[in-house]
């Protein structure tokens, strides 16, 4: 993606959200406001809030209307990006120490809901109690798609229905609501938020198969996190689902658990990797990907549409 | 307190909140069902819910219309708990196994999450934004209180008002929101808003101070969790911090820590109860059980007022 030309086109506004994001995070308790800008200025993609942006200009834009609701849902995405790392032992998120490495589980939990919190402040910015409700339902599944995961851990009978399912809880419905939020903020009609809310959905499960396909594909430096580690702690990605379906491969994944010899786990990665699974799950990631462009066919031509279509071409084949 | 004239005067609703409650945590999810009903009926005093039903006897009382509130703040609450259970290492509470102890701390932090963001849905059910923006304010509040409750852990040289400004956090908030948003949603005047504002966190500042004495001057049995376990786990509470002001105690209270010898430790309760020091911090409630109840004069007599007045007498003496 030609993050310069959004950036052109947003006309500065995502540097605005930035400095909002940091503002959002300030406290009086020095442990909470260092490890709570320690997660931030580690970067990100910023996606749900170029996504809130993008679709806003499908109504009226006014972009002090929608920044509230863009910095709420990235602050969401890094709460929930906290708690993950708890659950996961993660030391390391894009290549720096995580709050839980650098602080312990307790402090990264409670950073996670001072994050939380600040988001639901911020977003009651805006009056209509439908936005409320909207990410209340979200953070409801978004909190059961974790706790499926956990249960879904070094399953290996899960079937890809299940993953697609916990993926669209994880991923999925917090950028389609990006979408929805962004155009609904704008008053965009209701046409264009239902649309909206597709191609999102779209481009979110796209999102995380890519994600999952690269924990497999890419190098340590790229990821600033060890590769294979998803398999390693057990999470079952697509790549994995479709590994499983080759039978002398279904035995030795089996045996992977925390504890795998790093040069032995290294050969069932290439092995994953000659078997093709990479290749069939990046089909269906392009799959998404077709249906979010449809999505997007459907919506009324504008200057934002091939910003929108780039995102998604990005997004199934990012490289990072 | 006399909770049979409280179910008798509030006809059955008590009763009606328990089953929403209940209803309110239905998972597909089977760990995430069992852990928070695990919670649920481990029971509990249901304080904040007879407040918002209390309060919204001002207004003009409609029981569809108060439910959503006091459920969405029972909810808080025990998700709360939940997360303190995490922090706190505590295996037991209300005399049961918690969440942590039976299925860790990974499960125990996303049923939280789930349950907050639960009751987060509930209360969109209510139109009106500013019960979302008063609730999201409580929320950082809260946060804020757990991340400086583990700041200020062993430390032996906090003063009371650090103290007091945590256990407004922690506690007294939720409790003054609970009275505030049942006379909102009653549609109390007001005036009738502020009052029961006041006396609510009153109310919740002599509600943690007693729970603070009760951790030493209670047992094993009626707590449900063993005796003196605050000071185990570093927490400095009232009692603690006036029997710091003994120089000779002074010195063994700071050699405290989680692997303390138990018949040692036992001996410095039995100290710190020695010294007045139980009898210092019960003043304080009682100071703060006054101001509660002349909050309550400030109010129009009414058959509501007598028993918020047993509420707070109940919760200044209370034994369990």
């Amino acid at each position: 993606m030609d993050y310069k030309e959004i950036y052109t086109f947003l006309n500065g506004d995502l540097k605005k959200i930035e400095d909002e994001l940091e503002r959002a995070l300030q406290a009086e308790t020095p442990v909470l406001k260092e490890a709570s800008l320690h997660y931030l200025r580690a970067g990100g993609k910023r996606i749900r809030p170029i996504f809130v942006l993008l679709a806003a200009k499908f109504g009226d834009y006014d972009f002090e209307k929608v920044k509230p609701v863009a910095v709420s849902l990235e602050l969401i995405h890094m709460a929930s990006l906290i708690h993950d790392d708890v659950i996961d032992n993660a030391d390391l998120r894009r290549g720096r120490p995580t709050i839980k490495a650098k602080w312990g589980n307790r402090i990264a939990m409670y950073t996670g809901d001072f994050i939380l919190a600040r988001s639901l402040e911020l977003i009651t910015e805006i009056e209509d109690a439908e936005f409320h409700r909207i990410l209340a339902d979200t953070l409801v599944d978004l909190s059961i798609g974790e706790i499926e995961q956990i249960r879904d851990k070094y399953n290996f009978d899960q079937n890809l229905r299940t993953y697609l399912r916990r993926i669209k809880r994880k991923t999925a419905l917090l950028i389609a609501v990006s979408c929805l939020l962004g155009a609904k903020v704008a008053r965009a009609d209701e046409y264009c938020q239902r649309k909206l809310y597709r191609y999102g959905y779209f481009s979110g499960m796209a999102f995380q198969i890519t994600d999952d396909i690269l924990d497999f594909t890419s190098t340590k430096e790229k990821l600033g996190k060890p590769a294979g580690e998803d398999l390693i702690q057990g999470n079952i990605t697509l790549p994995v689902l479709f590994a499983l379906r080759d039978q002398s491969l279904n035995r030795e994944i089996r045996k992977v658990n925390g504890k795998a010899d790093p040069e032995a786990f290294q050969e069932i990665v290439e092995r994953i990797k000659a078997a093709g699974a990479v290749e069939e799950a990046q089909k269906v990631a392009e799959l998404y990907v077709r249906k979010a462009l449809q999505a997007l066919d459907d919506l009324p031509d504008n200057e934002t549409k091939p910003l929108l279509r780039e995102m998604v071409l990005f997004i199934g084949n990012r490289k990072f």
